[in-house]
């Protein structure tokens, strides 16, 4: 349903045109500094900008919270957050109500519920994923400030525009937001921003790749057998809107390798052990190793395009859709912190669990 | 944990060498005729056999049915399942337990646990899957008998060697368990077959990927928005052993198209919508359309081999590691029903949820 | 934590001084009618009235839907709810923080949390169940429409004032609100109410029952083992504020019966069986067989009393607290709509999963 | 369903007169010594002995350790058990399955089912409660272990006779177990024991109830808002056979007081606080504050009894039923040790969940 995490735990709640979206967080620590300033900055970097890739609403998307904190510290209750949507304009989709639109949910909703929300994508909006990111923004302050874990995001590929070329071991947040497209390999961010462009031109869309890397992570997270780290990142990867694919370490390359290419070798690494490879990804068995975990994560093309589209309505008749309003071309240099939210929603939840242990 | 689902729930339990693994299915509904026939033709199919690709063990794996079925019914009650584990030898492994094995899970059960299991792979063995290969083949029946939800999955590829010439409307298990590498395209499987057999002889690994094919879907299944169909599909392959990736649809193939190429047009069939395309892999905004759902799991090549390999021993001293015992050189033709049953119980637990709307 | 059921499942927030108290309901049927005037009935009757049984806080407790809904119809997504808190006034407990008050939650909040509100309550305050009663009234709805359940608690014993003399088959909330202090039985009301003065006059408290029945539940609602229908009435019941007891049917009494006394014997009801007796409460084997569910809750006297009371502040040092503040002499008048609203949470949620079984 | 407790967890199976019954226990620390010894003493203080007051069939109820453990230490991976039922006499009940007895599952398990196990009780038979025992004897020496925590339950009624009379600081089931009717108070146990008896001579039955007091539980157990710790435990209790009751503290008899006398005042104990009354059961706001939690629960008369009943079968027509078989006439001595089991299961939750935040 609406709620992730089985120790830290969020539910998320709001359409993309009702009075606003929002969370609840449960299990987030006690005595942790907390204020709106600390999330307002994910939402920020998640926030359409002004920028020439970015769509034109102006969201200000002010967090709210509403509980769980006093004096400016957590108090170890849930703590409610709350974002109002402003910017409702209802109308501009009053026409697409009858006509489900094609690689939108409005059908299946429509199937599954029988009803579905007649303006904007409803609960299947990107919109949802402010609850997340608000919450997200409480799970990297408590991971950063206790473990120094830091998830950073960017964008590696744009239709066919691709690069290898970030450390994984460096790459910063502020290097990423050095450009629009997200991707701090700039020879291959021009030519991302290019075919965006080039899509957006053309009243169509384009799909790319995000690559998240999380480093310091302890040994030890992941719960065998079906809460693996792994397991647990792809589950919080595919439920974003517009996701078609999920792979840690080698992956899919790595099915063409043979063991003894794959196989990460132990070395010493000061006090514990490490690998002198990291074809896992951070990962063994479902847990992680303190190697980096990274993963890469498949957008497809936004589905709501200004090109005419021949389907059917509702009721079977033929009819021709052109999406009006305010679309990116391209949804994944906005995905990045939605992308990291995800990680930590995970890690987060990972850490409290495998502190039972201790 | 050890459990999945929500309503159709699992718990399974048991190591690589003690004294049985099993599972608790609980919600399995009442009524259905259910022996212990029923459930042995997937663990067959799952057991290592005596062809020249499989491992040389006799696991008879004949499971008992514990609970739950009265006089050949299932009472609604939790079905308690058991394997007994027949063929422990324990003394292969016992050179092993003091050297974490490369990309196993040793060390990370080791620094997470503070203990790991002294032979074998312990809970990260591939034969904690029996449980839940006995789990889904209850699935599979229901599925089946209500809906008939049809659960196809192959071999497509090994190594370098891929095939997409599959129809995947009519690809049935029984094409798919003509061969030894379980590839319906026999060209494919022929190739296939040499690279696992070379491998083998060079005491080596491969990996590879398998695609599955899920028809009959009753249109409506996914829970917006944490357990959307792909996203649990996403976390139940994530959740077997040696995967790194998993795609629906289009994929990261996806990625490259433009929204104008990869939107799935409706159009009328029968009394419903359907799509002329199905780049959506039969899922859009989390939930099923009715169109078959695909999807892809990448598995990396076999992380114990023969070859000596140089790594540390858990006190960070180098040594050679040289595996002994009995492995697959390459592991997908095996999973193929293990595959399958992680979809049946997902697609069996968003039935029970869906059915509380109707 | 904070959330609560498994379909039906409702996760609340809010302390006694924050911005606002909430709730988010999953689960929710799509379809149904739905406005804040559903909801503000219930939340009227929680609320301290003006008479003189009640505190002298004027707490308006306007519901606002924050999602959810659309066309005041639900579309089966989450109803987010908040209440404001308009009066907070912190600075009543001030002189309070020091010195955990007896038999409220101050001392073990702090233990448990290492940090405490410091004002009011916090999360065990009474103001935590707004949102549940906002909640609650959704479930009510649905119950009533779909089943013509119907769920009236009223006060049945004040200190040593209690009544055996209401009529479970027709007892009906207006009849309930017919006097302040809510019991129907109007001899025992007077007695009832001179008793709360008395208390209230002697700046102390009184604690009191309140017996509740469920009408019209279909047979079968409750899931063997853990979730039967009485445990979770149980523990929906023992998670209210000041809850001390819990019986169903016929309770602590009936261990002192003989079986034969006590068995409900079957009699053909129409076109089902019902009993001539009901000593089991409407519930055998944990589910629900179609005749009354009738239990009864024990509240403890309020903790906070104007009365001098001899205790040690957090240090160990000896002190002497006199509570200021508004403050019940007894709840349970107030608390009628709360344990309606949990009976509520609970039977939607069984009626849920029921619902899988059709 | 059947599964019960968050981190601790567990998931029991099996039938009176299936194959076998048994639980999986997952969330068990790793590296606790452990061994079959451990369980048996708490599965032998339920098995009905040879005294006057049970019943004559011999259940050896030998448990068998399936998975989890390797050289007598716990792996941290789930731990499975099973008994077997020898003794299963399906024919004893052969005569009933057209009847539902009253005041038992029959009727509610067909309704809710379309089906009901033809002999005994099925899932709702007592013998359900072995693999809550199995588990709950590894959760006890786990709290026993880390925490010195005592769990210790008595008969405190049979019918009309009761003992007040019984030291819970020092109360040792060394002293329960001295008398068959597990009262440590001989005069009461007397009585008691006459009770049963004349009742079992009458083919009747009599109810009674448990009183249960836990020793040594650190400060801070319990989570807010639905997971208190008196919660949790009312739903534990709840959901055993036969249960129509639960009280923690003053419990009902606590509504008759004055906040006044109610109240605990807090004072110094050694380096912390505790109280000095203790009426509230050792929980405020739902929270364990290191004073004794000590709770009653009430059982009703078994509702197998010899005499005749005059009841109607499953198509209405009216009947004679006289029960055959063998069956206690009073649960509550054979109870004890499942009374202990299940605070044990919600106390090692707790601990485990509360671990968290250290």
């Amino acid at each position: 349903m609406s709620s992730f995490g089985r120790m830290f735990r969020i539910s998320t709640f709001g359409e993309s045109h009702c009075p606003g979206v929002g969370v609840v967080v449960d299990g987030v620590p006690p005595r942790m500094k907390l204020s709106a300033a600390d999330i307002q900055g994910q939402l920020d970097r998640r926030r359409p900008g002004g920028n020439k890739l970015g769509t034109k609403r102006n969201e200000a998307d002010q967090v709210q919270i509403l509980s769980g904190i006093e004096n400016g510290l957590t108090l170890g209750t849930p703590i409610g957050m709350l974002v109002n949507n402003k910017d409702q304009r209802p109308g501009d989709y009053g026409s697409m109500s009858q006509v489900p639109r094609p690689s939108h949910a409005d059908y299946t909703y429509q199937s599954k519920y029988g009803i579905h929300a007649a303006s904007g994508g409803g609960r299947s909006s990107a919109r949802e994923t402010i609850g997340r990111v608000a919450a997200g923004a409480i799970a990297e302050k408590y991971l950063s400030e206790q473990y120094g874990i830091e998830i950073v995001a960017w964008v590696s590929s744009v239709g066919n525009h691709a690069t290898d070329n970030v450390n994984m071991d460096t790459i910063s947040r502020t290097e990423v937001d050095g450009n629009d497209i997200r991707c701090p390999d700039l020879t291959a961010a021009e030519k991302m921003t290019a075919e965006v462009v080039a899509a957006r031109e053309a009243k169509d869309s384009v799909g790319g790749i995000i690559t998240c890397v999380c480093r310091n992570l302890p040994v030890g997270l992941g719960e065998p057998v079906f809460d693996r780290l792994e397991a647990k990142l792809a589950q919080a990867m595919l439920s974003l809107p517009a996701t078609k694919g999920f792979e840690i370490g080698s992956g899919f390359a790595g099915t063409k390798m043979r063991g003894s290419q794959h196989n990460d070798p132990f070395v010493k690494k000061g006090a514990n052990l490490g690998t002198s490879t990291n074809n896992s990804g951070g990962v063994q068995g479902g847990i992680s190793n303190g190697e980096p975990v990274y993963f890469r994560v498949a957008f497809k093309p936004t589905a709501t395009i200004g090109i005419e589209q021949k389907t059917v309505d509702f009721s079977g008749e033929e009819t021709i859709l052109e999406a009006k309003g305010r679309h990116d071309a391209c949804v994944v240099p906005r995905a990045i912190p939605i992308v990291e939210t995800m990680a930590a929603l995970v890690i987060a939840d990972l850490v409290m669990i495998q502190k039972m242990r201790n």
